[in-house]
């Protein structure tokens, strides 16, 4: 087995995981047909749009962390660093049906394309109406000029949220979409890695970081990043992820934000708190008015070292959806009154 | 500067960090005089008694995260591992004091316990009522007939919330530390470590644990377990931890229970709750029903990789003082209708 890590078999951590994510959350069950599929009590709600997503495991709490009130409906588990298969996203849809149509919120990597897209396929036949949105947030993935290149990353917490609270709300699908396609379009994010993860299936590392280096620009999955360099205090670290997140919306001087700052696994909470005040002072400087802040473990890499800056340019509507009141793994907060 | 970590000055880590959580946290505030003392907005409120903790970093979201509605209302901040100082303790009294006295919930540590005796010479100075309940829930740390010689660890938490939601209540100082005392009285704690970690004014682990290899029973600051042995499955792991916690109560067929499996900083959530699952495997066997769970990294150790895995025994009250709403950056919860 893999040496100091909590597994049984290496090779079933996702079917060991949901289990003990089952057992730990009554609010969550598995499809009846197909355990890589989890909704919440309320998915299926008559008359309300449902919202679906789905991705690789090892990103925890993503994506079935956010399976909840006010969020997501059902999700579709993948392996580790894998797409669900089409069939699962297929179930996902038909336990998060309402009879209003399908919001499959998801990031953009081709496996997950390629499986959504069969899986539409899949829902055309049953009647069941689906509509994408694919986040595209890292700005490190691709250049401004080529925005289906980039991939999706921690963004997606704030698409799920916005899309989530207008369902909640009693959107139609058209409604749903629109907001969530706004959510990610005024979203933007880095990545910066200070160590590799590893597999548990595969037991080594699939890239390196060498001590005393970071990789800017980083990926979820280890993909490369912009640059490798030495590593720089956390307020150098701070600048060189705003320096590439605020001219690519472009964030303006009076834009009212929202900052999502996620631990990459194995971060402590004290080093993402010591980063987000020194982002805190970049965006003053900048003029930007934070909003909503974030900050945690919300969209990890097994157990990477190194974070994820996530910056969202708010309207009244996406300010009132991060406002709105959820409740799930990843995510829980009581509405504004 | 320290290798691999988001710091500026290493010396610096809890200013810097305290920086950012108030910079992301408008509820939270500075005592005027003293940066190492947090509290709510809600500290002090007239007619009601007052929570308040303390303790070293590197536990983050222990302990300023438990700092909130239904919770704890004033914290004092230790250096990384190490006890908060007297006149922080008295601080923190004195932002939480609403005129009813405080409750005073910390763990059993020889820093904590002499600064904070020194602390409440100073309260009665100040005419401010303070009891103290001390945790010693680490089952590990002594034989159950030297309860006085056990640490506090993550069944911390359980006893802020259970003395916080009293509070919240409107309940008596008597009322509050009966209940916080039978939270703590009920609950036992053991951890698992499969890493060091490292304090980064230090810049070197104080303790190592060797790679294949895993310490049963080890502290939250790599305190020396009772067992270093090699890693096994992760169902061999919660057998081992419910071997030596069911029998200490003891817990008996028909109990039932709240489950705390925190994860001490590295440790990906996938393989907290693959550990879950084969924990309420063992819990289900032993006949215990389990009515709240908690899991995530909820009182962690720096990077260290490893759990810390807690059971209370749950009575009428217990079982709705943890069903009760709270809203903190570690615990978060509506309430039951």
């Amino acid at each position: 087995m893999t040496l100091n890590r909590i597994v049984n078999n290496p090779d079933l951590v996702v079917e060991d995981m949901l289990r003990g994510v089952l057992a730990a959350h009554p609010g969550l069950s598995a499809h009846p047909d197909n355990p890589r599929v989890l909704r919440h009590r309320s998915a299926g709600t008559p008359g309300r749009v449902g919202i679906v997503t789905g991705g690789g495991s090892g990103h925890e709490p993503a994506f079935l962390g956010y399976v909840g009130q006010g969020l997501v409906d059902a999700v579709a588990v993948g392996e580790v660093f894998s797409s669900p298969t089409a069939k699962s996203f297929m179930d996902a849809f038909q336990l998060a049906h309402g009879g209003q149509g399908i919001a499959c919120l998801y990031g953009n990597y081709a496996g997950d394309n390629m499986n959504v897209k069969m899986a539409i396929k899949l829902a055309e036949r049953a009647d069941i109406q689906v509509r994408t949105v694919v986040a595209n947030d890292d700005a490190a993935s691709a250049p401004p000029d080529q925005p289906g290149k980039r991939r999706g990353v921690a963004g997606e917490i704030l698409m799920w949220k916005a899309g989530g609270a207008v369902a909640a709300q009693g959107g139609t699908l058209d409604e749903v979409i629109q907001a969530a396609q706004k959510a990610i379009d005024n979203t933007r994010s880095i990545g910066i890695g200070l160590s590799a993860c590893t597999i548990p299936a595969v037991g080594k590392a699939n890239f390196t970081i060498k001590h005393g280096e970071m990789e800017v620009g980083i990926g979820h999955h280890g993909e490369p990043g912009v640059s490798v360099q030495a590593v720089v205090p956390a307020r150098d670290m701070a600048r060189l992820m705003l320096d590439k997140l605020l001219p690519d919306l472009p964030f303006a001087r009076g834009d009212k934000v929202a900052v999502l700052l996620s631990g990459l696994g194995a971060t402590p909470l004290m080093e993402q708190y010591i980063l987000y005040a020194d982002v805190a002072d970049v965006l003053r400087e900048a003029g930007l008015q934070v909003a909503h802040s974030f900050v945690g473990n919300l969209f990890t890499s097994l157990e990477m070292m190194g974070v994820t800056l996530t910056l969202m340019r708010l309207d009244a509507q996406l300010d009132q959806c991060l406002a709105a009141p959820c409740d799930s793994i990843g995510l829980r907060q009581g509405g504004q009154p």
